[in-house]
């Protein structure tokens, strides 16, 4: 019944000055709204199309503009990890670790991620139902950990391309953890001919208020200067200038959302 | 930018006081949170599952049913049709002639319904993409009638299963005409190795709230005083009390939309 | 454990010559190779993409020419029936009538075609499991009519594409109605955002092997002198020339899968 | 031109005695049918989805006892690993490496695989199109490494279950790498509600035999001498004293196929 919060920063951590400059300016027009903000970004993209695409500036780095952010703003950081190591160095700088979507099935990792005793945002690989990640969920709940949010990013549907089922939301939330939609890898066009993933940002904001009129707690959106010139994502991503302009919206139908909650049973 | 319609009624016209209760009802409810009506029943269910599943009342009672529901209450009315011959005959009854979803590529009724010159609400086939409809669009557009309704109801998603994707309603939307969200149908699910189908009630409001937030001109969504007990449709059919608790929520996040549009381009 | 049965011919009736040019030079590959030969066309295309796409030489020319086929080559000649009148008089000249797959779940349509007691294939929709098959053929059945043929002509899968589940070919045999691969539609590219369907002719081959290979009681296989001239269904019909060297090879898998056959259960 | 290879063997290492009776027994017939033999089975089982599910022996032992088959028989050994330092050890002990499907896209662990030499098999992701693996072996080749396989383990299709899509082993072939059909996790039910994968090993041979008669390079098998007691992947193993009697079906019809070589363009 709380408001949503945003998950949001730029795909990946492209230098201090570019994620201190979008944390800033997320942190303002979220004050503006009213809406508590996560700052997400990556160090390392570890699952690139191809082999050629930039993968970031690394974990040391990474982790250290993560934390300085966290200072400067007070705002909860958001990283993704890949490989079990990663987890307890992660966690000394970061409120949330990420399971990514293709990893969610690694025990070791999701495992490890738990006994960090941070919170483990799991996302919803594109190849599992609503109701699997309960497993997964279980994985982190046996390392005494129950701090734990589950993440929508779309399920396969044909080829390279992805379907938001929206019956998924509730089905997601059956065991009472926090619900996220990813608005951003949820009009992804994973894979392609080319080199790359495509994605529509046209359409974020039509997943992120649907998903908002059913009931999350949490959007996740990924946004950047200029996505076009973004070294991966850009095209689902949404330009930070219009992020503001969204999250009012948003709040308006969250607000009718809680105040008339959705329950299965 | 009007709010949205409720086109709602029973499933199929069970008898003339079933179908004169259900529509008073209605008519109560849409008039106290201040939402348009059209009564939709089918006269025959010409598509069952089983041969022994029941058909309804026919189409010379079921037509003069809904003239009298039109009479008796001021509401438009709306009925399906499944063949060519059926369009001219429904028409002196009803406002509304809806091309069954399975039938949305048979060009004579899609031809037939559009030379009536009634409004046409061409329901996309659960096998086509939303891009693909306007084909059909053009087929009522050809015969001099441009009152045209575009509803989706789902679209095939593995076996047994329909999914509902949000993208669709605005890309249905790209023509001008008016985009129905099928809360009732996206629900259902087909077939199955028994000898009828299924549904999951308790996910309609999941998807006509959804839809409301993306930004639709009505909603689909058929209603019965004993859904168990409905001859066709039961499992995903909403009991006629909630309808007026439903809608109340539905407004609100309706105004939101639509005053905040959401244009592809 | 009988060789497999060939349906072929031209997607639609173009002409009199044009069908028995056909006609003549699949009954002769089909001699040489030892497949038996229905000989197919359509009289009507009654769902094409778009209003403006041509759709044959109508019922009277049409079933005259099948007629004239069938004396001439003294081969079985099959084709698609669209309303519940037409089967009566289809069933004046043809062997088989064939339900089309968007008009499998209409009642009246299966009714009518299987009082003809003339052979009936039905086409499963794209928008059906294998399982769901069975409730149409007892449709049939329950005309007295137990001649019947189900094909599988691809489900859908995503957006404008379809795809050919093998699991489907025995499951939808389990009743022991012969079961037809249709590799012609299997290979469409349905609807697409132009105004006609595509296909991909080069995966004919693809999938009319795999199906011989599990095991099936005929391939259902378009062809035509000039595919990409052809009024329709040109991009997935098969060069006539080319029919000979696919039958033998045909004939080849399906004389192991006949010797080897797989059974559920 | 070759005939298949077949790669098979229990889904994981129980024990030493275990590994060697199965190997001592695939070789036996696949000696008597002529099909050469890749043994494989997994030290570790990373991707459970349940935490309680066994893992397996773990790497040292598993490579061991890998090692002894290859010795012992003379043939070439497989095994999957997960994290990238895996690779060096365990291409010490085996011939081929595999990538698991769910990893297809993590490029340290396909980098660390190129690099040792050896051979590798990428399972393509649930998740991908056929044609997406093209960037995958792109990878591998930038290690300078060019022995590679490109396995097909089905794509989702709607929840919980996979479709095996025929089209896909041309497409995957396209390259020139040889192409390997996994019959056993195509037929995977994965997830479900429960705390384990299901599966239909009815189903392996019409997926062997389907992918045969378009043409491969080898089929992968799992099998195991009693099924329903393994602890991983039961459902859709095939019985160890069956094995015999499918090779030589499908050697009938890899012959033809091989003969009769489909390309595209």
């Amino acid at each position: 019944d709380r408001p949503f919060t945003l998950i949001a920063g730029p795909c990946q951590i492209e230098s201090r000055e570019h994620a201190l400059e979008i944390a800033g300016e997320l942190v303002k027009v979220c004050g503006e709204v009213g809406v508590p903000l996560i700052f997400k970004s990556s160090y390392d993209k570890a699952n690139r199309t191809s082999l050629n695409a930039g993968r970031g500036v690394g974990i040391d780095q990474g982790l250290q503009i993560l934390a300085e952010v966290r200072e400067t703003f007070g705002c909860p950081v958001l990283t993704d990890v890949h490989e079990p190591p990663q987890c307890a160095i992660a966690a000394e700088y970061v409120d949330v670790l990420q399971i990514p979507a293709f990893l969610c099935r690694q025990t070791d990792l999701v495992v490890a991620a738990g006994e960090t005793g941070k919170a483990v945002n799991i996302k919803k690989g594109q190849f599992l139902a609503p109701w699997d990640v309960a497993n997964i969920a279980a994985k982190v709940v046996a390392t005494g950990n129950q701090q734990i949010l589950l993440t929508d990013r779309g399920t396969s549907f044909g080829y390279n391309t992805l379907v938001s089922d929206m019956r998924g939301l509730p089905e997601m939330a059956r065991d009472g953890y926090p619900v996220v939609i990813d608005a951003t890898h949820s009009v992804q066009q994973p894979g392609g001919k080319g080199g790359s993933s495509g994605g529509q940002r046209e359409f974020v904001p039509v997943i992120a208020r649907a998903a908002l009129a059913v009931g999350v707690a949490a959007v996740f959106m990924e946004c950047h200067p200029e996505p076009d010139s973004a070294p991966s994502d850009g095209p689902n991503m949404v330009p930070l200038d219009q992020v503001g302009g969204l999250l009012a919206t948003f709040k308006a139908f969250d607000s009718i959302a809680k105040a008339n909650p959705i329950t299965l049973d």
